[in-house]
């Protein structure tokens, strides 16, 4: 740590945010002090101290200022003017972590640690953070590496931890819409005896969340303790995961990864095995949707994940069973909020009987149960078939939603979908033979989805099925009339379904 | 181009630059398009329009506002207030390359022309054009994509076309610290007939570049037309190169690139190439300073750069030779503005006998004028040293300043360093063993270099020689009190220079 171009200068707020610990100074205090953009300043203040990445500005603070962008002034805990003493520092180590990974390099289990309390302490600026997504998107890492990362981004996070044994979880690593199988095979699980205490995200680029759809029917909010008490007592949970702080390393590096749809390998398995190991998974299905569109898009990269998933949960003392399943097109026929809590409710109560998303809620229902030893080998799909035909998921879905404090006496048709709808008619007679995902969740995103909780919409037909001339291929639900218009204004422009060899529109994206 | 999701807001400045064209918009404004952080949008403005990246906040832009960075306002020259047209855009295409490359695929001419126009044109994001030289710092090119990659960063900044011709020139790579041969290069070169308009920049991470030293004692800010007028009348130039727009991409690249230190092979030769063809370079020397703490440490990467930028060269039409020198110590014992062009000045003056600098300067400009085809072979070195001894070179260097706007006939020892001054004694007897560039250079930016003209240093052992305890090893010199105590500081924190085995302390950088 040198000690040299030390400066006393004077805390101002910045009201932004960046991500990330970082300060403005003036352009020509920055000169002074030998500090360019992107170095880094531990500031102290009081009885707090930061390491700062630096912005320097001609304008925005004055010589002598030390702007706090708002990550920086909450660590600091300053008043508007406060004195803060501000030294340069050299890089983190963890840099020189990244540099070796871009140099081919292999990362020690230290190495590692490093990185990961460095990216969740704000410590990396957002290039840095990128740099770290590419070199492992092109580099990837060992299966040591990524026991390492799995374990230290479990450590940096908060942890939930289960009187009842053992835990069983399931979790699709996502990328086709419409995949509202989690209350159906939760549900049925845990009426089947096993504890899920399932978390789930909200949409961050697609249209809709489990969390998402499952906040019209109770609350998804709870502290882990909440999660722990419920799970023990009714077998599952539903819950969004977000504000628990599980491995919270992931939200930051999937940040970094999005504006170029990079998707490593190894972080996709540390990401989604650090998260169940946080919440004390020992049992663990992990749903792989693969076909156009999704994120793994032939066999052999499904394959291969699912390999290296039940590996890493060796390693981890986590047994891992995999399920292949088809992503190409949407999962059901509704895709947000209310349209698709409305197709679960009525999968499980028996009021709707569609083929793609009750097969596969039973399908994974099944293979969970199968996971228990007590389970006869090979019947896990019949029981499951039973459990949801005889009502009993329903019943535990209902305990699940009342647990959570929601109304446990919900039926499908209370939900409503957005008010304003406007039906997309085929513009000739034919089969589907292709559907879009990416235009179907930007048509849902643009109705509203998944803030706008009845924006979203219905597709009448699924591939190989045929239609005709001026019948109705989709339907828009939307909360606000304009936002209806921009959803059908992109369908228009961006046909996101192929009929029978006729090519309406290629979409590339 | 989609044209749903269309708003129109009202524009507000932000008093800030992004250095890419950037956008503020509310966050609930930005949900309601379905529009996240990173997304672009294209907003349109009176005549004006541009395609900007988004950024949201919660507190700093109302609903309704869009905040324009400094870049995004000054393109569409707007006022406060003004209505703008807001409409979400898809991920340009150059986005799609960057991805292309990242997977390890080539690049066609038309992809690396699209990339680095959005590049320069501020299209692409800080987090994207980080992600592109990670790529190729991984990934590297083709002497084909090289090839392309130099063109296109030509064809989109200025370019100077002399009458004069063959137009030389002579570059370093840099990474070596008091590297001032150029002065005293150009000025024998120009002396023994050659036309050199030199083109320099100024210090980015280095303590002092060669238009640094060079505006102590001459204008170094012309146009286009004025360096081409100076140039084809004295034979030579040594002036700013950064205001002139010769291959801006350049800059906006080595900023991305500075946070890792990536220096990526195939970037390097790119660069160099493109801002020698924007000004018709027709025989190019490059130095290759190789040593440790260098950009180049080995020999092997020294030989295959050289290599390289022949090879670049003859597919591009310029003749390239290559000098690999020692650059594992300062160059001269001088760092800083004044002590470097008090140094390049004692030498060209033949009062002053430093064996580095001076063979260094005279080894180039005989391989310079070599390059002449009427200039016997095996005689460059040998002329080039008769003409410094018998004061031709400092005659024509005189020139060179009158002609820019400076006095011709300022001497040495007009030149005065900073009052400030310390000695820095050995503390022991022994030979100097090395010599760590980084740590001089950070002292001499403590000190106050580049823009206190009088700050630095001078080294007054290098390696080899003997010192005995309590002579003087290096005296630091500034132009203001405590950043000579921050210069001594870390000259006491990490040790400079090892004398004879016993290592005082070892820095790693």
């Amino acid at each position: 740590m040198p000690n040299d171009g030390y400066r006393r200068l004077t805390a101002t707020k910045i009201n932004a945010c960046q991500g990330a610990l970082e300060v403005l100074l003036n352009a020509d205090d920055a000169r002074e002090m030998a500090l360019g953009s992107l170095d880094r300043v531990e500031v102290r203040a009081g009885d707090h101290s930061a390491i700062a990445i630096v912005n320097t500005t001609e304008t925005m603070v004055g010589r002598g200022e030390i702007g706090l962008f708002c990550e920086t002034w909450d660590r600091l805990a300053v008043g508007e003017g406060a004195a803060a003493e501000v030294v340069p520092m050299s890089r983190p180590n963890s840099v020189e972590h990244i540099r070796k990974k871009i140099a081919g390099g292999l990362l020690t289990e230290s190495e590692i640690r490093e990185l990961v309390r460095d990216i969740v302490s704000g410590r990396l600026s957002n290039r840095e953070i990128t740099a770290y997504t590419v070199a492992i998107q092109i580099n990837d890492m060992t299966m040591e590496e990524i026991v390492h990362l799995t374990q230290a981004m479990v450590e940096t996070g908060e942890r939930i931890t289960f009187t009842r044994q053992p835990v069983y979880d399931v979790h699709s690593i996502g990328g086709v819409p419409g995949n509202k199988y989690a209350p159906i095979t939760v549900a049925i699980a845990a009426a089947a005896g096993l504890m899920v205490p399932k978390t789930s995200s909200r949409a961050i680029s697609s249209a809709c969340g489990t969390a998402d759809f499952m906040e019209m029917v109770t609350n998804v909010v709870h502290t882990g303790d909440a999660i722990r008490e419920i799970a023990e007592r009714v077998g599952g949970t539903l819950v969004w995961g977000g504000g628990l702080n599980l491995a919270p390393a992931d939200d930051i590096i999937i940040r970094a990864e999005r504006p170029l749809s990079l998707d490593p390998h190894c972080q996709v398995l540390a990401s989604v095995m650090a998260k169940k190991l946080a919440t004390g998974v020992q049992r663990l299905l992990i749903d792989i949707p693969m076909g156009r569109g999704t994120k793994v898009e032939d066999e052999e990269g499904a394959r291969r994940l699912a390999r290296d998933f039940i590996e890493l949960g060796r390693r981890l003392g986590v047994e891992v069973r995999c399920a292949i399943t088809y992503g190409g097109q949407p999962i059901g026929h509704a895709i947000g909020p209310a349209l698709e809590i409305r197709e679960a409710l009525g999968i499980l109560e028996g009021s709707l009987h569609i083929g793609s998303i009750r097969e596969k809620a039973i399908e994974l229902a099944g293979a969970l149960i199968e996971m228990d030893r007590l389970a006869p080998k090979g019947r896990g799909r019949i029981i499951a078939e039973e459990i949801l035909d005889r009502g009993k998921a329903l019943e535990k879905f209902r305990e699940i939603i009342e647990a959570q404090g929601g109304d446990g006496s919900i039926k499908s048709t209370d939900i409503e979908p957005g008010r304003f709808t406007r039906d997309i008619l085929s513009p000739r007679h034919g089969y589907v033979e292709g559907v879009h995902n990416h235009t179907l969740v930007r048509m849902a995103r643009l109705a509203g989805a998944p803030r706008d909780k009845g924006a979203g919409l219905v597709l009448h037909r699924k591939e190989g099925q045929s239609i005709d001339e001026g019948d109705t291929l989709i339907t828009v639900h939307a909360d606000a009339e304009w936002k209806l218009e921009a959803a059908v204004g992109h369908a228009t422009a961006n046909w996101p379904v192929r009929i029978e060899g006729m090519i309406l529109e290629e979409v590339i994206e």
